[in-house]
């Protein structure tokens, strides 16, 4: 097959750094030209991005640490991520041209991949937009869907708190947990986010943190009876503030710390002696440890959607060269709803 | 009846305090003096008091602190404790003269028990020293059984850490963990304590903390494979170093924070990241939420014993007026093994 050569527009990752990330640390650079093709005896695909998926995870992949559960990036290779992806040339045989794919790729136009077993086919449904693939059906959903039911044990009734609970995963850990019988309060960083939590996303009530000098007396306020479960997506001092709010046998699942910056911040703590007096469970999980559930989580998610149960908010921005901005958001709480970029149309 | 009045030598507590405990916090005094008998129709029992218990637990109780799942001690009362005692005189025909108790009782000679349903019957044994009751097969005992067999979730060749592991706890939990085929390290604040958990207690290695600069390292050196449970009975500073030597799904059992002096002391983590990256569950606990166990517990306990499977390491004091020192005594890791005062012999 003769193809044409076609500059491929990269987002490469620069070099390791222990202090907050910035968009300088990743640059946008022309790739060498390459053919639109899965070599013969590659098995690989060769796929167009359509939509990449800006996570806070990725950032620890950003630290020379190898003792992690993900790897160090490559400084000078492309930023790896989750994607939505169609593939134009295909030397497996699972795959043809024309398929939707997601799964983890790279942070460029076009991507040649490899491990085709780890990449997802997209059964596409006129219901369901393909993004979604990076966020309520993907990662993020993932982990809400096994965070809140795996490990936070709920009962109908419970009282849920969910720190920045308008994010990719918080949203829908929030929702979970109405559809539950839970009580549920969030807690966000602009009054906007606030805005969507109690009156798009359904949650009972909700706080900005930021407007709180005290966050133990503020979630005293928000909870007078005590937390049953706390969905932490932040770590430090809220979860410090928080441990002081839980009822007797509380569970904390522990799904992110975006309030760390370096693995070694150092967090203080007054209150961990609550973990013995209130008996509780602080359990920290990882998504990818609940994979055989990934299947059903794909079916009970998509009927909730279809049935008009839940809903998600994307913040999607558009064209490759807009990723290292909005990825650096994320630790900035910039973004509203789980952040896209739009890399191409399909 | 007729019986003669005695002076009754109490220990009091004095008032609350929120720094470190000392022993003017509580002072010697005699009672007003009183009948050695169990008044007709109060139900209750006149007990002499043979050995008083010295938990760090009953620190918590020496706060201005309601919210606690034991109450405050009220100032000029005798302080509480857990003993063994004989019953002089009974009102409660469940008990009569000459059984031996255990269960909640003053620090003083003689004691009017009211709740006289929270006391255990002793069936003695000439194979089990009777302070035993307050150790081995008492509180702390129980708090080692449920803690290792319920909270740590135990399996053979598991690399278990215990701190303060010659005290009353800890070094029960490494003698079930060795019975259990775990690999056993403990730590102690004296050379002395580090070669009994050696040599007397079976642990297969065990170091002196205040001897390492570095705790992270020094755990790194006794796990180069990393920890799978963790009996956490200091809190602060060592649990945060073990965090960081965790293997993937690790257990930390929550059981005492004696590093702690008041409830809300900061205390630095720099490794809370890892309770993600290594899914570890930390869980704190109380043993009376499991005091179902307790039947069973004594049962296996007295059986290990007398198997020679298990010993028990006591510090035991003399005199009731020893009992302020001994109980300070704990927070500095005067005592080698579990701290029991004799206030009288049989």
């Amino acid at each position: 097959m003769e193809t044409d050569l076609v500059e491929n527009k990269q987002i490469l990752f620069k070099s390791y750094t222990n202090e907050y990330v910035k968009e300088t640390d990743m640059e946008l650079k022309l790739g060498s030209p390459m053919k639109l093709e899965a070599p013969k005896g590659s098995n690989a695909v060769l796929v167009k991005n359509l939509y990449l998926s800006c996570d806070p995870y990725m950032r620890g992949r950003m630290r020379d640490f190898n003792r992690s559960y993900m790897p160090p990036f490559s400084p000078g290779s492309a930023v790896e991520g989750l994607g939505v992806s169609k593939v134009v040339d295909s030397d497996d045989p699972n795959f043809k041209k024309g398929d939707f794919v997601a799964g983890i790729t790279n942070w460029e136009e076009y991507t040649l991949i490899h491990k085709t077993s780890e990449l997802r086919k997209i059964q596409q449904d006129d219901g369901i937009p393909l993004s979604y693939h990076v966020g309520l059906l993907g990662m993020p959903g993932f982990t809400a869907y096994v965070g809140f039911y795996e490990v936070c044990a709920p009962k109908k009734g419970d009282y849920v708190y969910v720190s920045a609970a308008s994010g990719a995963v918080g949203q829908l850990v929030g929702q979970l947990a109405k559809l539950h019988g839970c009580y549920v309060v969030g807690s966000a960083g602009t009054s906007q986010k606030v805005e969507l939590l109690k009156n798009k996303l359904g949650f009972d009530d909700a706080f900005n943190y930021k407007d709180e000098l005290d966050l133990e007396s503020a979630l005293t306020r928000y909870f007078p009876q005590g937390i049953d479960i706390y969905f932490d997506n932040v770590g430090g001092e809220m979860l410090d503030a928080t441990l002081a709010n839980m009822r007797a046998h509380g569970r904390v699942a522990v799904c992110g710390m975006v309030s760390q910056n370096t693995r070694t911040d150092t967090q203080s703590f007054r209150n961990m002696f609550s973990v013995i007096s209130k008996r509780i469970t602080i359990k920290g999980f990882l998504q990818s440890d609940f994979i055989h559930l990934y299947h059903r989580f794909l079916e009970d998610i998509t009927s909730y959607y279809k049935e008009g149960k839940i809903v998600y908010i994307e913040n999607m921005n558009h064209g490759l060269e807009s990723a290292p901005t909005a990825f650096v958001g994320l630790f900035s709480g910039k973004n509203v709803g789980k952040q896209v970029i739009c890399v191409a149309s399909e």
